[in-house]
């Protein structure tokens, strides 16, 4: 399992994002994505690299389709080979200490 | 009051950072800022980007003290001029939408 | 045309990340992307989500290869609907102003 | 020596930073730190976090006096404690592989 969080910047399109934002939660449903809103980007597990970045481009496609002129997208992706890793097992890993 | 989120990563010091993790968490305690622990980032607000910043350089001395040789912090800031903000008015404004 | 960049660290492989940078460049120049390595980050352009995301995702897997036990990745993506755009167009905006 | 880099992102005031960007890069020089624009962001070098911190919120409070409403930062950081950096010691570095 790969865990990220990514966060979507729309340019151009007024101070809020806060639309935009909810329409990708909506994709991530849609998806059957595992997410995790946060106060400043959304955390997601994802199977594999292709499932990652199919819900970021998807992200994207939406909102070009809203009307968004320009989108500043930041992934953030920890690929751990020595152990799984899930959003839980990282929250819980740093509660433990 | 600024939100923003920041990361942590100790290179050199093998693959676990939970430790160095709550390590910071406990000086965000001890500075009485209000944080959120997500599973990429911690989220927290600062009244000023001095009290912002104090915490960021205060977290790598910290892993400094315990024996890291090189830190990889990324710092997020969210700075809105046209409304308060705080962890809360985010997470409340997505949830909306 | 989208513009990115992006940043790999390996963790638990020591302090330096140059020879590693050194095998991600090199598979940039087998996959045949357009890149400028930056003292931070690598700037790459990509024809699409797709290509910029098969770069990213063969990294990882050659840092996998070279025995790194966990990476953290961030990839930030200049999406631009309004205009084209590429690193010689961005780096001479910037220098006109 | 501290190397950096920060991407400073305008959210309300269209779709084009470039002249933001001058205007951060203006004020850089005025410091007298030393920095390389990049397609997707700004490298410096700094002598300390607070001269890091101070360009930061100048750069913030710079954009905010330009009508700004709403700044997106993120600063990277590369602390590194065995060894001296420097923008030109990273890009020789990854040259050399």
């Amino acid at each position: 399992m790969i865990v990220a969080d990514f966060s979507i910047i729309p340019m151009g399109s007024g101070t809020s994002a806060a639309g935009y934002v909810g329409a990708v939660h909506d994709l991530l449903n849609e998806a059957g994505v595992k997410f995790v809103p946060g106060p400043m980007s959304t955390s997601l597990e994802a199977e594999s690299f292709e499932q990652l970045f199919d819900v970021v481009e998807k992200a994207n496609k939406r909102l070009e389709g809203m009307g968004v002129q320009r989108i500043i997208t930041t992934v953030r992706i920890d690929f751990r080979l020595d152990k799984e890793i899930s959003i839980e097992s990282k929250l819980q890993a740093v509660k433990k200490t």
